[in-house]
């Protein structure tokens, strides 16, 4: 681990237990702790302006490697001085290392696979080969053959001028075997050391790099890969990979993973960020916590509602809102909630007009960043368990602070 | 024609030449005119919300009675206290009578055909009958019959609860005869009277009535058609139907039809709204005009511009944009163009993200309302023929107030 270096400081000004509050300071300003990160995942969060996502008070978001590499490509983005220019975000961004959906393509399934729902791979996607130099893949835009391997990666979010880019890794699905597992894991730290010997030689002064801990769930090579890691001489770690075939299996992997790595270090849990999964992670001291599942449930007309029986969710494509009167969540500070009903969200919704996607796009993150920036206010009060106790109980984020 | 009804009131404040700048004071506030109007079809318009409707300064939007009436339906709107409340727009609304969603599905081709544009029409659409009564069709929704007749569309429009509603009017297409439009015009006339009677005995009472003047391309038809509207005492006067095959003919039609409707009376243009053909309308004494055109045009990742030989357009999604560091217009006040350049509106407009959508409908939109206000601010001047003129040059319509 370096530390507090010109790419990255990392301050925790509380602690609740395990939880803790901080501050991400990166090239492009602070990151307050715990936070959730919204996808841009091709250089939009779908729908929403980068200026409207600042708005909703959000400091970080992610942007995808691999989808920005195959369109627009990141000569085009580094041509218009990197990510942040090209889609006008003046806050912080990090991006990941491609390697997440480049092996979702080899292994199979997307995200439900490397939680374990997804049924084994194989072939099914459009990787040509996987070695130790890298990995071959045709392009889903146009079939053309693309490789990427870490120095790629490297070069690649390079380019896009992230504040913080991730190491490339094996993402490995819940489907691999120990063997298969711990074969990866080592590679991934081998490609993580071409990682940082490319970004030490070439890589932006003020981009810090983020390793990612691999080891499935398995705890001796969880335990292997955070000491790998954290010796390797980077800016903060991520924890990657599958972590088990259901919530209960996942809590346990990362009841034992999260304590495996070094305590002063900015620490992000890759792709969940459920209601309940996020505040244990919070509760495990993990900082920062990327997912699709806010945005994606809002293109699917499925809102965040303090509902823990539904797994916090409320489905205004189902039939039974007609005459509803009831904004989505009452209380809620987002423009949905403000301003419309279930009745008219639901028949917009239904619709698939593009403003029930927005709308309901406005309020998941809303509820995220309420979700988080009452975690943190519960933290620094001492008072997080109970927030959490209450949150699962099902009230509102903002009744609870 | 009723003047000055609790209804509606209009005042012209200035004219220059036959154009007049004026003020309708509905039931929910003043608009300023001339005005364009933008669609507002489902209930929304096309991923913008009704509280940036207005921030963007618009004051009239217009619902889709024919698609409002097949869903959400109207009586579920009507539970929400009309289309106002339903959406959450606090200004003024119009809602057209069905009538011209309706009359396309029966003559084939939607717009393009009433401008003459399209081939010949017959059964194509899912219109099972249309007689003296009224017209009979299928939903596009679940295939369910459905009718409509000058009472059924006053009744849904009281629904809606709109501030103006549009009389039931045959829209006749291009394609139609001279005979044809004759008696279509005559039915249109007697669906009039019955539109007014069932207004004046069901109607909300602060709802104004809007005929619609036919004629086709006739001179003598449009005569005897502004004649027969003026006098069956509505609150305004719309031109409706073919105005011919192309610019020149609609030009020609317009020049003829403006004229004979009474000098006091507001004046809706029904569905025409390209940048030229909108200071034309405006030049001969035309209030008010509703198009589908820029929204549309934004979802084809098509921007207006100040570019006269390319018919005001510029298409971001053909090659040519990459790398440029312009935005779609210099100095428009519109977010995309604050915000962006054509480099990354192309490339998002190409991959079809919603962003892109929303940001050219913002953009076409911000584009047409200066272009109105502009030329109010002309004419209170005594200076709209050298605006009509330099704009037709191609210069923006803000930098020639």
């Amino acid at each position: 681990m370096r530390r507090d270096s010109d790419r990255l400081r990392f301050e925790i000004e509380a602690r609740d237990g395990g939880a803790r509050a901080g501050v991400l300071y990166t090239a492009h300003g602070e990151v307050r702790t715990p936070a959730f990160i919204p996808l841009a995942t091709k250089g939009t969060v779908r729908g929403l302006e980068s200026e409207e996502v600042a708005g909703l008070g959000y400091e970080l978001i992610l942007g995808n490697t691999y989808h920005l590499f195959v369109s627009p490509g990141p000569d085009r983005i580094a041509d218009a001085d990197g990510l942040h220019e090209f889609m006008g975000w003046k806050r912080s961004l990090i991006t990941d290392s491609g390697g997440f959906q480049v092996f979702s393509l080899a292994h199979g399934g997307v995200a439900d696979e490397v939680k374990g729902s997804g049924r084994p791979g194989g072939d099914q996607g459009s990787v040509v080969s996987i070695g130790e130099e890298g990995v071959r893949f045709r392009s889903y835009k146009d079939g053309s053959s693309l490789f990427i391997s870490p120095e790629v990666s490297m070069e690649v979010q390079a380019k896009l001028g992230s504040d913080i880019a991730l190491a490339f890794d094996e993402c490995t699905p819940y489907h691999a075997d120990r063997e298969y597992t711990a074969k990866s894991t080592e590679r991934t730290h081998r490609w993580l050391e071409r990682c940082l010997k490319w970004h030490g030689e070439n890589g932006p002064e003020r981009q810090a790099v983020f390793g990612i801990v691999q080891g499935g769930v398995h705890e001796d090579l969880r335990r292997e890969s955070a000491q790998a890691v954290s010796e390797a001489g980077v800016d903060g770690l991520a924890i990657g990979g599958t972590l088990g075939r259901n919530k209960e299996e996942m809590r346990e992997v990362l009841a034992f993973t999260a304590p495996l790595l070094p305590e002063e270090a900015p620490k992000h849990l890759l792709g969940i960020g459920e209601v309940d999964d996020l505040l244990a992670g919070i509760a495990l001291g993990l900082d920062v916590f990327d997912c699709a599942v806010p945005t994606r449930l809002a293109r699917h007309g499925v809102a965040l509602v303090p509902d823990p029986g539904n797994r916090f969710r409320l489905d205004l494509r189902r039939a039974g809102w007609v005459g509803s009167r009831d904004s989505i969540v009452e209380g809620c500070p987002c423009a949905a909630c403000k301003y419309h009903d279930r009745d008219y969200l639901s028949y917009l919704s239904r619709a698939e007009e593009l403003t029930a996607v927005r709308l309901l796009c406005i309020h998941n993150l809303t509820y995220m960043h309420e979700l988080t920036t009452h975690a943190r206010t519960a933290i620094t009060s001492g008072s997080f368990h109970s927030y959490t106790r209450r949150v699962l109980d099902g009230e509102a984020p903002w009744t609870t602070a």
